[in-house]
Protein backbone atom coordinates (compact mmCIF):
# COMPACT_ATOMS: atom_id res chain seq x y z
CA UNK A 1 0.00 0.00 0.00
CA UNK A 2 3.02 2.55 0.61
CA UNK A 3 6.48 2.00 -0.18
CA UNK A 4 7.77 2.09 3.45
CA UNK A 5 6.04 -0.56 4.49
CA UNK A 6 8.60 -4.04 4.72
CA UNK A 7 10.43 -6.22 6.83
CA UNK A 8 11.43 -3.20 9.22
CA UNK A 9 7.85 -2.61 9.46
CA UNK A 10 7.42 -6.06 11.25
CA UNK A 11 10.10 -5.74 12.79
CA UNK A 12 8.82 -2.05 14.26
CA UNK A 13 5.45 -3.41 15.00
CA UNK A 14 6.55 -6.91 16.53
CA UNK A 15 8.68 -5.00 19.19
CA UNK A 16 5.70 -2.49 20.22
CA UNK A 17 3.88 -5.88 20.68
CA UNK A 18 6.50 -7.57 22.50
CA UNK A 19 6.59 -4.94 24.61
CA UNK A 20 3.13 -4.18 25.56
CA UNK A 21 2.68 -8.28 26.13
CA UNK A 22 5.52 -7.27 28.91
CA UNK A 23 3.78 -4.66 30.34
CA UNK A 24 0.29 -6.61 30.52
CA UNK A 25 2.01 -9.63 32.12
CA UNK A 26 3.80 -7.24 34.92
CA UNK A 27 0.28 -5.78 35.69
CA UNK A 28 -2.01 -8.97 35.96
CA UNK A 29 1.09 -11.16 37.83
CA UNK A 30 0.82 -8.04 40.40
CA UNK A 31 -2.94 -7.92 40.48
CA UNK A 32 -2.66 -11.60 41.25
CA UNK A 33 0.05 -11.10 43.77
CA UNK A 34 0.64 -14.62 44.20
CA UNK A 35 1.30 -17.06 40.31
CA UNK A 36 3.34 -16.14 38.17
CA UNK A 37 3.53 -16.47 34.57
CA UNK A 38 4.95 -19.45 32.66
CA UNK A 39 7.74 -18.41 29.83
CA UNK A 40 7.90 -20.60 26.74
CA UNK A 41 9.50 -19.52 23.25
CA UNK A 42 9.05 -21.83 21.00
CA UNK A 43 10.35 -21.52 16.96
CA UNK A 44 7.90 -21.93 14.31
CA UNK A 45 7.81 -23.56 11.15
CA UNK A 46 8.89 -20.92 8.41
CA UNK A 47 11.17 -18.98 10.76
CA UNK A 48 8.66 -17.45 13.12
CA UNK A 49 8.21 -17.73 16.72
CA UNK A 50 5.70 -18.04 19.29
CA UNK A 51 5.75 -17.01 22.84
CA UNK A 52 3.60 -18.00 24.98
CA UNK A 53 2.55 -16.81 28.57
CA UNK A 54 0.28 -18.49 30.57
CA UNK A 55 -0.84 -17.75 34.28
CA UNK A 56 -3.09 -20.33 35.78
CA UNK A 57 -4.49 -21.33 39.14
CA UNK A 58 -3.48 -17.84 40.91
CA UNK A 59 -5.24 -16.67 43.51
CA UNK A 60 -7.15 -14.19 41.89
CA UNK A 61 -6.46 -14.99 38.08
CA UNK A 62 -7.70 -18.47 37.18
CA UNK A 63 -6.58 -18.63 33.93
CA UNK A 64 -4.62 -16.22 31.79
CA UNK A 65 -2.88 -15.94 28.34
CA UNK A 66 -1.12 -13.26 26.51
CA UNK A 67 0.61 -14.73 23.61
CA UNK A 68 2.93 -13.03 21.11
CA UNK A 69 3.57 -14.63 17.66
CA UNK A 70 5.29 -13.98 14.61
CA UNK A 71 4.10 -16.54 11.57
CA UNK A 72 6.15 -16.43 8.55
CA UNK A 73 3.62 -18.74 5.97
CA UNK A 74 4.92 -19.83 2.73
CA UNK A 75 1.04 -19.99 1.57
CA UNK A 76 -2.00 -17.96 3.00
CA UNK A 77 -4.31 -20.50 4.17
CA UNK A 78 -8.27 -19.93 3.36
CA UNK A 79 -9.78 -18.82 6.51
CA UNK A 80 -7.64 -15.87 6.51
CA UNK A 81 -8.54 -14.75 3.04
CA UNK A 82 -12.34 -15.54 2.92
CA UNK A 83 -12.78 -11.53 1.56
CA UNK A 84 -10.05 -11.66 -0.08
CA UNK A 85 -9.49 -14.92 -2.43
CA UNK A 86 -7.08 -13.35 -4.67
CA UNK A 87 -4.68 -13.68 -2.14
CA UNK A 88 -4.56 -17.62 -1.04
CA UNK A 89 -1.40 -19.08 -1.82
CA UNK A 90 0.61 -16.49 -0.94
CA UNK A 91 3.44 -16.26 1.43
CA UNK A 92 3.03 -14.55 4.29
CA UNK A 93 3.66 -12.68 7.80
CA UNK A 94 1.73 -12.20 10.46
CA UNK A 95 2.99 -10.72 13.88
CA UNK A 96 0.45 -10.37 16.76
CA UNK A 97 -0.44 -10.06 20.54
CA UNK A 98 -3.60 -12.10 21.89
CA UNK A 99 -4.76 -12.02 25.02
CA UNK A 100 -7.62 -13.50 27.78
CA UNK A 101 -8.10 -13.35 31.07
CA UNK A 102 -10.26 -16.19 32.82
CA UNK A 103 -10.40 -14.55 36.84
CA UNK A 104 -11.49 -16.99 39.87
CA UNK A 105 -14.07 -14.21 40.95
CA UNK A 106 -17.70 -14.41 38.99
CA UNK A 107 -17.70 -10.35 39.60
CA UNK A 108 -14.70 -10.13 37.49
CA UNK A 109 -15.50 -10.10 33.91
CA UNK A 110 -13.21 -12.38 31.87
CA UNK A 111 -11.33 -10.36 28.55
CA UNK A 112 -9.79 -10.78 25.36
CA UNK A 113 -7.60 -8.56 23.51
CA UNK A 114 -6.10 -8.71 20.64
CA UNK A 115 -3.96 -6.66 17.93
CA UNK A 116 -2.32 -7.91 14.73
CA UNK A 117 -0.17 -7.25 11.35
CA UNK A 118 -0.21 -8.79 8.38
CA UNK A 119 1.26 -8.59 5.52
CA UNK A 120 1.38 -10.24 2.46
CA UNK A 121 4.64 -10.54 0.81
CA UNK A 122 4.91 -9.42 -3.23
CA UNK A 123 6.14 -6.14 -4.97
CA UNK A 124 3.48 -3.94 -3.47
CA UNK A 125 3.38 -5.70 -0.30
CA UNK A 126 -0.49 -5.98 0.77
CA UNK A 127 -0.87 -5.10 4.73
CA UNK A 128 -3.38 -4.62 7.12
CA UNK A 129 -3.94 -4.26 10.71
CA UNK A 130 -6.57 -5.71 12.96
CA UNK A 131 -7.97 -6.32 16.28
CA UNK A 132 -9.74 -5.03 19.55
CA UNK A 133 -10.67 -5.86 23.07
CA UNK A 134 -13.92 -6.94 24.88
CA UNK A 135 -15.48 -7.53 27.62
CA UNK A 136 -17.29 -10.76 29.15
CA UNK A 137 -18.93 -9.68 32.54
CA UNK A 138 -20.95 -12.62 34.67
CA UNK A 139 -22.41 -10.09 37.44
CA UNK A 140 -22.02 -6.90 35.59
CA UNK A 141 -21.79 -3.66 37.32
CA UNK A 142 -23.07 -0.65 35.21
CA UNK A 143 -20.29 1.73 36.26
CA UNK A 144 -17.52 -0.64 35.01
CA UNK A 145 -19.08 -1.03 31.89
CA UNK A 146 -19.55 2.73 31.45
CA UNK A 147 -15.54 3.08 32.46
CA UNK A 148 -14.71 0.47 30.32
CA UNK A 149 -16.48 1.78 27.13
CA UNK A 150 -15.07 5.82 28.18
CA UNK A 151 -11.79 4.45 27.64
CA UNK A 152 -12.39 2.88 24.65
CA UNK A 153 -13.91 5.57 23.33
CA UNK A 154 -10.72 7.69 24.25
CA UNK A 155 -8.64 5.54 22.91
CA UNK A 156 -10.56 5.23 19.64
CA UNK A 157 -11.85 8.93 18.97
CA UNK A 158 -14.26 9.59 15.75
CA UNK A 159 -13.78 5.83 15.27
CA UNK A 160 -15.46 4.68 18.27
CA UNK A 161 -19.25 4.20 16.83
CA UNK A 162 -17.84 1.85 14.33
CA UNK A 163 -15.09 -0.67 15.91
CA UNK A 164 -18.14 -0.53 19.12
CA UNK A 165 -21.08 -1.80 16.27
CA UNK A 166 -18.29 -3.91 14.76
CA UNK A 167 -17.15 -5.72 18.03
CA UNK A 168 -21.41 -6.48 19.10
CA UNK A 169 -21.51 -7.72 15.18
CA UNK A 170 -18.69 -9.64 15.23
CA UNK A 171 -19.15 -11.50 19.28
CA UNK A 172 -22.76 -12.53 18.54
CA UNK A 173 -23.87 -16.23 19.23
CA UNK A 174 -26.11 -16.38 16.12
CA UNK A 175 -27.38 -19.74 17.62
CA UNK A 176 -28.06 -18.47 20.84
CA UNK A 177 -29.00 -15.14 19.59
CA UNK A 178 -27.06 -13.73 22.35
CA UNK A 179 -23.87 -11.25 22.14
CA UNK A 180 -20.99 -12.77 23.44
CA UNK A 181 -20.44 -10.03 26.28
CA UNK A 182 -20.63 -6.25 26.36
CA UNK A 183 -18.36 -5.80 24.13
CA UNK A 184 -15.47 -2.83 23.34
CA UNK A 185 -13.68 -2.40 20.06
CA UNK A 186 -13.50 -4.16 17.02
CA UNK A 187 -11.33 -3.75 13.56
CA UNK A 188 -9.99 -5.67 10.17
CA UNK A 189 -8.35 -4.57 7.61
CA UNK A 190 -7.79 -1.69 8.78
CA UNK A 191 -5.00 0.27 6.56
CA UNK A 192 -6.70 3.99 7.87
CA UNK A 193 -4.14 7.23 6.65
CA UNK A 194 -1.54 4.63 5.87
CA UNK A 195 1.25 2.54 7.89
CA UNK A 196 2.56 5.30 10.82
CA UNK A 197 -1.17 6.41 11.50
CA UNK A 198 -2.68 2.89 11.76
CA UNK A 199 0.20 1.85 13.22
CA UNK A 200 -0.32 5.16 15.97
CA UNK A 201 -3.86 4.28 15.96
CA UNK A 202 -3.15 0.46 16.70
CA UNK A 203 -0.74 1.25 19.71
CA UNK A 204 -3.47 3.74 21.08
CA UNK A 205 -5.63 1.07 21.36
CA UNK A 206 -2.83 -1.73 22.91
CA UNK A 207 -1.74 0.82 25.44
CA UNK A 208 -5.44 1.88 26.63
CA UNK A 209 -5.97 -2.13 27.57
CA UNK A 210 -4.67 -1.95 31.03
CA UNK A 211 -6.37 1.27 31.60
CA UNK A 212 -9.52 0.10 30.83
CA UNK A 213 -9.43 -3.50 32.44
CA UNK A 214 -6.88 -3.30 35.65
CA UNK A 215 -9.18 -1.17 37.30
CA UNK A 216 -12.02 -3.69 37.10
CA UNK A 217 -10.23 -6.65 38.20
CA UNK A 218 -8.82 -4.31 41.30
CA UNK A 219 -12.08 -3.16 42.12
CA UNK A 220 -13.77 -6.48 42.07
CA UNK A 221 -11.30 -9.03 43.11
CA UNK A 222 -12.17 -9.47 46.30
CA UNK A 223 -15.20 -9.38 46.13
CA UNK A 224 -17.69 -12.25 48.06
CA UNK A 225 -19.08 -14.59 46.21
CA UNK A 226 -20.72 -18.04 47.04
CA UNK A 227 -21.83 -21.07 45.13
CA UNK A 228 -24.47 -19.56 43.00
CA UNK A 229 -22.20 -16.99 41.13
CA UNK A 230 -19.61 -19.81 40.95
CA UNK A 231 -22.03 -22.51 38.84
CA UNK A 232 -23.10 -19.36 36.93
CA UNK A 233 -19.97 -18.25 36.11
CA UNK A 234 -18.50 -21.64 35.35
CA UNK A 235 -22.33 -22.20 33.10
CA UNK A 236 -21.58 -18.63 31.25
CA UNK A 237 -18.10 -20.07 30.32
CA UNK A 238 -19.68 -22.68 28.54
CA UNK A 239 -20.74 -19.99 25.81
CA UNK A 240 -17.57 -18.66 25.41
CA UNK A 241 -16.27 -21.82 24.56
CA UNK A 242 -18.98 -22.01 22.21
CA UNK A 243 -18.27 -18.99 20.56
CA UNK A 244 -14.42 -20.35 20.21
CA UNK A 245 -14.56 -23.14 18.92
CA UNK A 246 -17.89 -23.00 16.62
CA UNK A 247 -17.81 -19.38 15.47
CA UNK A 248 -14.70 -17.16 16.25
CA UNK A 249 -12.81 -16.62 12.60
CA UNK A 250 -9.20 -16.16 14.70
CA UNK A 251 -9.23 -19.73 16.01
CA UNK A 252 -10.56 -21.63 12.48
CA UNK A 253 -7.56 -19.52 11.07
CA UNK A 254 -5.19 -20.96 13.79
CA UNK A 255 -6.02 -24.69 13.47
CA UNK A 256 -5.89 -24.32 9.71
CA UNK A 257 -2.42 -22.90 9.75
CA UNK A 258 -0.93 -24.97 11.45
CA UNK A 259 -0.36 -23.26 14.65
CA UNK A 260 0.40 -24.84 17.99
CA UNK A 261 -2.76 -25.89 18.72
CA UNK A 262 -2.37 -25.46 22.76
CA UNK A 263 -1.73 -21.63 21.64
CA UNK A 264 -4.29 -21.33 19.50
CA UNK A 265 -6.85 -22.81 22.30
CA UNK A 266 -5.49 -21.23 24.96
CA UNK A 267 -8.56 -18.94 25.05
CA UNK A 268 -10.58 -22.06 26.14
CA UNK A 269 -12.06 -21.73 29.84
CA UNK A 270 -10.00 -23.13 32.95
CA UNK A 271 -13.27 -24.55 33.86
CA UNK A 272 -16.40 -24.65 32.19
CA UNK A 273 -19.99 -26.45 32.57
CA UNK A 274 -23.08 -27.29 30.63
CA UNK A 275 -26.24 -27.38 32.49
CA UNK A 276 -29.24 -28.59 29.92
CA UNK A 277 -32.21 -25.88 30.96
CA UNK A 278 -30.02 -23.60 33.62
CA UNK A 279 -32.35 -22.45 35.96
CA UNK A 280 -32.83 -18.69 35.29
CA UNK A 281 -35.15 -16.87 38.05
CA UNK A 282 -37.12 -13.90 37.11
CA UNK A 283 -35.59 -10.80 38.02
CA UNK A 284 -32.52 -12.17 39.11
CA UNK A 285 -29.33 -11.02 38.46
CA UNK A 286 -28.74 -13.92 36.32
CA UNK A 287 -31.31 -13.01 34.59
CA UNK A 288 -30.39 -9.24 34.28
CA UNK A 289 -27.38 -10.04 32.61
CA UNK A 290 -28.72 -11.71 29.10
CA UNK A 291 -31.81 -8.98 29.63
CA UNK A 292 -29.94 -5.96 30.07
CA UNK A 293 -26.16 -5.65 29.81
CA UNK A 294 -25.65 -8.33 26.71
CA UNK A 295 -28.56 -6.13 24.70
CA UNK A 296 -26.00 -3.82 22.54
CA UNK A 297 -26.79 -0.18 23.58
CA UNK A 298 -24.81 2.70 24.07
CA UNK A 299 -22.49 3.01 27.11
CA UNK A 300 -20.83 6.43 26.99
CA UNK B 1 -35.71 -44.81 -3.82
CA UNK B 2 -38.43 -47.84 -3.80
CA UNK B 3 -42.18 -47.32 -3.92
CA UNK B 4 -42.98 -47.92 -0.31
CA UNK B 5 -41.30 -45.38 1.25
CA UNK B 6 -43.66 -42.69 2.41
CA UNK B 7 -45.17 -41.47 5.99
CA UNK B 8 -45.88 -44.56 6.50
CA UNK B 9 -42.22 -45.32 6.74
CA UNK B 10 -41.88 -42.30 8.84
CA UNK B 11 -44.16 -43.64 11.15
CA UNK B 12 -42.33 -47.04 11.57
CA UNK B 13 -39.08 -45.86 11.97
CA UNK B 14 -40.10 -43.06 14.40
CA UNK B 15 -41.87 -45.65 16.54
CA UNK B 16 -39.05 -47.84 16.66
CA UNK B 17 -37.12 -44.72 18.01
CA UNK B 18 -39.09 -44.09 20.12
CA UNK B 19 -39.80 -47.42 21.69
CA UNK B 20 -35.74 -47.68 21.76
CA UNK B 21 -35.09 -44.37 23.60
CA UNK B 22 -37.71 -45.93 26.05
CA UNK B 23 -35.78 -48.83 27.01
CA UNK B 24 -32.22 -47.19 26.97
CA UNK B 25 -33.71 -44.99 29.89
CA UNK B 26 -35.12 -47.26 31.62
CA UNK B 27 -32.01 -49.19 31.41
CA UNK B 28 -30.44 -46.11 32.23
CA UNK B 29 -32.06 -45.01 35.25
CA UNK B 30 -31.77 -48.79 36.85
CA UNK B 31 -28.02 -48.38 36.55
CA UNK B 32 -28.13 -44.71 37.96
CA UNK B 33 -30.87 -45.98 40.48
CA UNK B 34 -31.01 -42.67 41.89
CA UNK B 35 -32.11 -39.79 39.22
CA UNK B 36 -34.95 -39.88 37.15
CA UNK B 37 -34.74 -38.35 33.77
CA UNK B 38 -36.65 -35.29 32.61
CA UNK B 39 -39.44 -35.72 30.08
CA UNK B 40 -40.90 -32.62 27.80
CA UNK B 41 -42.74 -32.80 24.67
CA UNK B 42 -42.01 -30.01 22.84
CA UNK B 43 -43.82 -29.05 19.27
CA UNK B 44 -41.43 -27.81 16.87
CA UNK B 45 -41.94 -25.68 13.13
CA UNK B 46 -43.70 -27.06 10.36
CA UNK B 47 -45.42 -29.82 12.48
CA UNK B 48 -42.52 -31.75 14.39
CA UNK B 49 -41.72 -32.88 17.52
CA UNK B 50 -38.82 -32.76 19.71
CA UNK B 51 -38.79 -35.36 22.91
CA UNK B 52 -35.78 -34.78 25.03
CA UNK B 53 -35.30 -36.62 27.63
CA UNK B 54 -32.36 -35.29 30.23
CA UNK B 55 -30.86 -37.13 33.50
CA UNK B 56 -28.61 -34.79 35.59
CA UNK B 57 -26.81 -35.33 38.56
CA UNK B 58 -27.46 -38.61 38.85
CA UNK B 59 -25.37 -41.10 41.12
CA UNK B 60 -23.27 -42.94 38.21
CA UNK B 61 -24.42 -40.42 35.89
CA UNK B 62 -23.58 -36.87 35.92
CA UNK B 63 -25.20 -36.60 32.14
CA UNK B 64 -27.58 -38.58 30.15
CA UNK B 65 -29.35 -37.13 27.05
CA UNK B 66 -31.69 -39.29 24.54
CA UNK B 67 -33.45 -37.48 22.42
CA UNK B 68 -36.12 -38.84 19.94
CA UNK B 69 -37.20 -35.75 16.93
CA UNK B 70 -39.31 -35.89 14.25
CA UNK B 71 -38.21 -32.42 12.16
CA UNK B 72 -40.31 -31.56 8.80
CA UNK B 73 -39.10 -28.61 7.12
CA UNK B 74 -39.56 -26.47 4.27
CA UNK B 75 -36.68 -26.08 2.81
CA UNK B 76 -32.79 -28.16 3.64
CA UNK B 77 -30.35 -26.47 5.36
CA UNK B 78 -26.64 -26.46 3.40
CA UNK B 79 -24.75 -28.68 6.40
CA UNK B 80 -27.68 -31.85 5.52
CA UNK B 81 -26.61 -31.40 2.02
CA UNK B 82 -22.81 -30.65 1.38
CA UNK B 83 -22.11 -33.71 -0.85
CA UNK B 84 -25.42 -33.77 -2.86
CA UNK B 85 -26.22 -29.63 -3.55
CA UNK B 86 -29.25 -30.75 -5.62
CA UNK B 87 -31.33 -31.18 -2.78
CA UNK B 88 -30.99 -28.17 -0.71
CA UNK B 89 -34.33 -25.72 -0.64
CA UNK B 90 -36.53 -29.07 -0.75
CA UNK B 91 -38.74 -30.31 1.46
CA UNK B 92 -37.87 -32.50 4.22
CA UNK B 93 -38.50 -34.63 7.03
CA UNK B 94 -36.00 -36.40 9.71
CA UNK B 95 -36.83 -38.59 12.16
CA UNK B 96 -33.78 -39.58 14.58
CA UNK B 97 -32.60 -40.91 18.27
CA UNK B 98 -29.93 -39.26 19.52
CA UNK B 99 -28.00 -40.22 22.75
CA UNK B 100 -24.98 -39.35 25.12
CA UNK B 101 -23.99 -40.68 28.61
CA UNK B 102 -21.46 -38.47 30.49
CA UNK B 103 -20.65 -40.93 33.28
CA UNK B 104 -19.13 -39.57 36.41
CA UNK B 105 -16.55 -42.20 37.15
CA UNK B 106 -13.67 -41.66 34.67
CA UNK B 107 -13.28 -45.71 34.60
CA UNK B 108 -16.55 -45.45 32.85
CA UNK B 109 -16.60 -44.48 29.04
CA UNK B 110 -18.64 -42.08 28.02
CA UNK B 111 -20.22 -43.07 24.60
CA UNK B 112 -22.75 -41.35 22.11
CA UNK B 113 -25.14 -43.36 19.70
CA UNK B 114 -27.08 -41.62 17.04
CA UNK B 115 -29.59 -43.23 14.17
CA UNK B 116 -31.51 -41.31 11.98
CA UNK B 117 -33.62 -41.62 8.54
CA UNK B 118 -34.14 -38.76 6.37
CA UNK B 119 -36.33 -38.18 3.77
CA UNK B 120 -36.26 -35.63 0.89
CA UNK B 121 -40.14 -35.10 -0.53
CA UNK B 122 -41.21 -35.06 -4.23
CA UNK B 123 -42.32 -37.53 -7.17
CA UNK B 124 -39.32 -39.98 -6.36
CA UNK B 125 -38.49 -39.91 -2.70
CA UNK B 126 -34.71 -39.09 -1.74
CA UNK B 127 -34.38 -40.96 1.77
CA UNK B 128 -31.33 -42.72 4.01
CA UNK B 129 -30.56 -43.73 7.23
CA UNK B 130 -27.03 -42.85 8.95
CA UNK B 131 -26.12 -43.00 12.52
CA UNK B 132 -24.22 -45.46 14.71
CA UNK B 133 -22.23 -45.83 18.03
CA UNK B 134 -18.80 -44.48 19.36
CA UNK B 135 -17.14 -45.01 22.98
CA UNK B 136 -14.87 -42.35 24.61
CA UNK B 137 -12.88 -43.98 27.51
CA UNK B 138 -10.32 -41.58 29.68
CA UNK B 139 -8.78 -45.14 31.81
CA UNK B 140 -9.74 -47.80 29.36
CA UNK B 141 -9.95 -51.62 30.28
CA UNK B 142 -8.83 -53.73 26.86
CA UNK B 143 -11.51 -56.32 27.93
CA UNK B 144 -14.09 -53.48 27.72
CA UNK B 145 -13.21 -52.53 24.67
CA UNK B 146 -13.48 -55.70 22.70
CA UNK B 147 -16.32 -56.55 23.89
CA UNK B 148 -17.70 -53.29 23.06
CA UNK B 149 -16.17 -54.06 19.43
CA UNK B 150 -17.83 -57.96 19.12
CA UNK B 151 -21.23 -56.24 20.15
CA UNK B 152 -20.94 -54.00 17.64
CA UNK B 153 -19.24 -56.57 14.82
CA UNK B 154 -22.36 -59.14 16.17
CA UNK B 155 -25.20 -56.45 14.95
CA UNK B 156 -23.06 -55.18 11.74
CA UNK B 157 -21.79 -58.52 10.53
CA UNK B 158 -20.40 -58.09 7.36
CA UNK B 159 -20.30 -54.20 7.31
CA UNK B 160 -18.35 -54.39 10.39
CA UNK B 161 -15.22 -53.00 8.58
CA UNK B 162 -16.20 -50.58 6.46
CA UNK B 163 -18.36 -49.55 9.51
CA UNK B 164 -15.79 -48.99 11.90
CA UNK B 165 -13.29 -47.34 9.34
CA UNK B 166 -15.84 -44.92 8.82
CA UNK B 167 -16.20 -44.40 12.33
CA UNK B 168 -12.36 -43.86 13.17
CA UNK B 169 -12.31 -41.61 9.93
CA UNK B 170 -15.27 -39.33 11.12
CA UNK B 171 -14.41 -39.08 14.82
CA UNK B 172 -10.85 -37.72 14.78
CA UNK B 173 -9.60 -34.41 16.27
CA UNK B 174 -7.47 -33.07 12.62
CA UNK B 175 -6.36 -29.78 14.76
CA UNK B 176 -4.38 -32.72 17.30
CA UNK B 177 -4.04 -35.59 15.25
CA UNK B 178 -5.82 -37.71 17.84
CA UNK B 179 -8.99 -39.88 17.56
CA UNK B 180 -12.13 -39.04 19.79
CA UNK B 181 -12.64 -42.73 21.14
CA UNK B 182 -12.11 -46.02 20.16
CA UNK B 183 -14.21 -45.95 17.83
CA UNK B 184 -17.39 -48.37 17.18
CA UNK B 185 -19.90 -48.04 14.13
CA UNK B 186 -20.42 -45.08 11.81
CA UNK B 187 -22.61 -45.30 8.34
CA UNK B 188 -24.56 -42.39 6.25
CA UNK B 189 -26.53 -42.43 2.95
CA UNK B 190 -27.63 -45.83 3.59
CA UNK B 191 -29.98 -47.64 1.47
CA UNK B 192 -28.33 -50.91 1.41
CA UNK B 193 -30.55 -53.30 -0.07
CA UNK B 194 -33.96 -51.02 -0.23
CA UNK B 195 -36.09 -49.53 2.40
CA UNK B 196 -36.92 -52.85 4.45
CA UNK B 197 -33.43 -54.27 4.50
CA UNK B 198 -31.72 -51.06 5.59
CA UNK B 199 -34.47 -50.72 8.65
CA UNK B 200 -33.77 -54.00 10.02
CA UNK B 201 -30.31 -53.36 9.54
CA UNK B 202 -30.61 -49.89 11.19
CA UNK B 203 -32.77 -51.91 14.00
CA UNK B 204 -30.13 -54.34 14.93
CA UNK B 205 -27.55 -51.55 15.37
CA UNK B 206 -30.09 -50.18 17.88
CA UNK B 207 -31.08 -52.95 19.83
CA UNK B 208 -27.03 -53.55 20.52
CA UNK B 209 -26.53 -50.65 21.90
CA UNK B 210 -27.30 -51.25 25.28
CA UNK B 211 -25.61 -54.89 24.79
CA UNK B 212 -22.64 -52.86 24.25
CA UNK B 213 -23.24 -50.67 26.93
CA UNK B 214 -24.63 -51.45 29.96
CA UNK B 215 -22.43 -53.99 30.98
CA UNK B 216 -19.56 -51.76 30.77
CA UNK B 217 -21.34 -49.14 32.50
CA UNK B 218 -22.35 -51.93 35.34
CA UNK B 219 -18.93 -53.15 35.96
CA UNK B 220 -17.04 -49.59 36.13
CA UNK B 221 -19.57 -47.72 37.75
CA UNK B 222 -18.61 -48.00 41.56
CA UNK B 223 -14.72 -48.55 40.65
CA UNK B 224 -12.91 -46.20 43.46
CA UNK B 225 -10.79 -43.34 41.72
CA UNK B 226 -9.18 -39.96 43.03
CA UNK B 227 -8.69 -36.60 42.13
CA UNK B 228 -5.92 -37.47 39.59
CA UNK B 229 -8.55 -39.48 37.26
CA UNK B 230 -11.24 -36.88 38.03
CA UNK B 231 -9.13 -34.33 37.01
CA UNK B 232 -8.02 -36.21 33.80
CA UNK B 233 -11.78 -36.81 32.97
CA UNK B 234 -12.77 -33.27 33.23
CA UNK B 235 -9.55 -32.44 30.90
CA UNK B 236 -10.53 -35.18 28.54
CA UNK B 237 -14.16 -34.20 28.26
CA UNK B 238 -12.55 -30.53 26.71
CA UNK B 239 -11.69 -32.96 23.59
CA UNK B 240 -14.83 -33.82 23.34
CA UNK B 241 -16.46 -30.59 23.48
CA UNK B 242 -13.76 -29.12 20.52
CA UNK B 243 -15.18 -31.97 18.21
CA UNK B 244 -18.82 -31.42 19.05
CA UNK B 245 -18.39 -27.65 18.48
CA UNK B 246 -15.66 -27.29 15.70
CA UNK B 247 -15.99 -30.37 13.93
CA UNK B 248 -19.25 -32.17 14.10
CA UNK B 249 -21.08 -32.25 10.97
CA UNK B 250 -24.87 -33.34 12.96
CA UNK B 251 -23.87 -30.24 15.51
CA UNK B 252 -23.64 -27.85 12.39
CA UNK B 253 -26.58 -29.52 10.43
CA UNK B 254 -28.92 -28.67 14.16
CA UNK B 255 -27.77 -25.13 14.91
CA UNK B 256 -27.97 -24.06 10.96
CA UNK B 257 -32.02 -25.98 10.74
CA UNK B 258 -32.81 -23.90 13.74
CA UNK B 259 -33.65 -26.65 15.56
CA UNK B 260 -34.01 -26.20 19.89
CA UNK B 261 -29.92 -25.28 20.54
CA UNK B 262 -31.05 -26.67 24.07
CA UNK B 263 -31.20 -30.24 22.46
CA UNK B 264 -28.55 -29.85 19.81
CA UNK B 265 -25.85 -28.86 22.59
CA UNK B 266 -27.01 -31.18 25.11
CA UNK B 267 -24.12 -33.24 24.24
CA UNK B 268 -21.73 -30.99 25.66
CA UNK B 269 -20.22 -32.56 29.30
CA UNK B 270 -21.84 -30.92 32.51
CA UNK B 271 -17.70 -29.91 33.93
CA UNK B 272 -15.34 -30.10 31.40
CA UNK B 273 -11.88 -28.24 31.89
CA UNK B 274 -8.87 -26.70 29.50
CA UNK B 275 -5.57 -26.74 31.12
CA UNK B 276 -2.71 -25.43 29.37
CA UNK B 277 0.22 -28.00 28.39
CA UNK B 278 -1.69 -30.72 30.83
CA UNK B 279 1.14 -32.87 32.39
CA UNK B 280 1.09 -36.07 31.02
CA UNK B 281 3.73 -38.47 32.60
CA UNK B 282 5.64 -40.98 30.65
CA UNK B 283 4.04 -44.48 30.90
CA UNK B 284 1.25 -43.61 32.48
CA UNK B 285 -2.07 -44.80 32.21
CA UNK B 286 -2.66 -41.22 31.01
CA UNK B 287 -0.18 -42.00 28.34
CA UNK B 288 -1.18 -45.09 27.12
CA UNK B 289 -4.60 -43.43 26.26
CA UNK B 290 -3.24 -41.49 23.43
CA UNK B 291 -0.45 -43.65 22.75
CA UNK B 292 -2.29 -47.37 22.44
CA UNK B 293 -6.08 -46.72 23.46
CA UNK B 294 -7.36 -44.12 20.95
CA UNK B 295 -4.38 -45.33 18.03
CA UNK B 296 -7.19 -47.12 15.69
CA UNK B 297 -6.33 -50.72 15.72
CA UNK B 298 -8.38 -54.33 14.99
CA UNK B 299 -9.98 -54.46 18.44
CA UNK B 300 -11.22 -58.22 17.77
Amino acid sequence: MTQTVNDHSIKLVSEYFKSLQNKIISCLEEEDAVSQFSIENIATPGGGVSQPRVLSEGKHIEKAAVMFTHSIGATLPDAATERKPELTGKPFQATAISLIVHPNNPYVPMTHMNLRFFIVSGDEPTWHFGGGYDLTPYYPFEEDIIHWHTTAFNASGEHYRKLKAECDDYFYLSHRQEARGIGGLFFDDWVEGGFEKSFSFVKAIGDSFLKAYQPILSKRKDQTFGERERDFQLFRRGRYAEFNLAIDRGTKYGLQSGRRVESVLASLPPLAKWTYNYPIEPNSPEEKLTEYFLVPKDWI
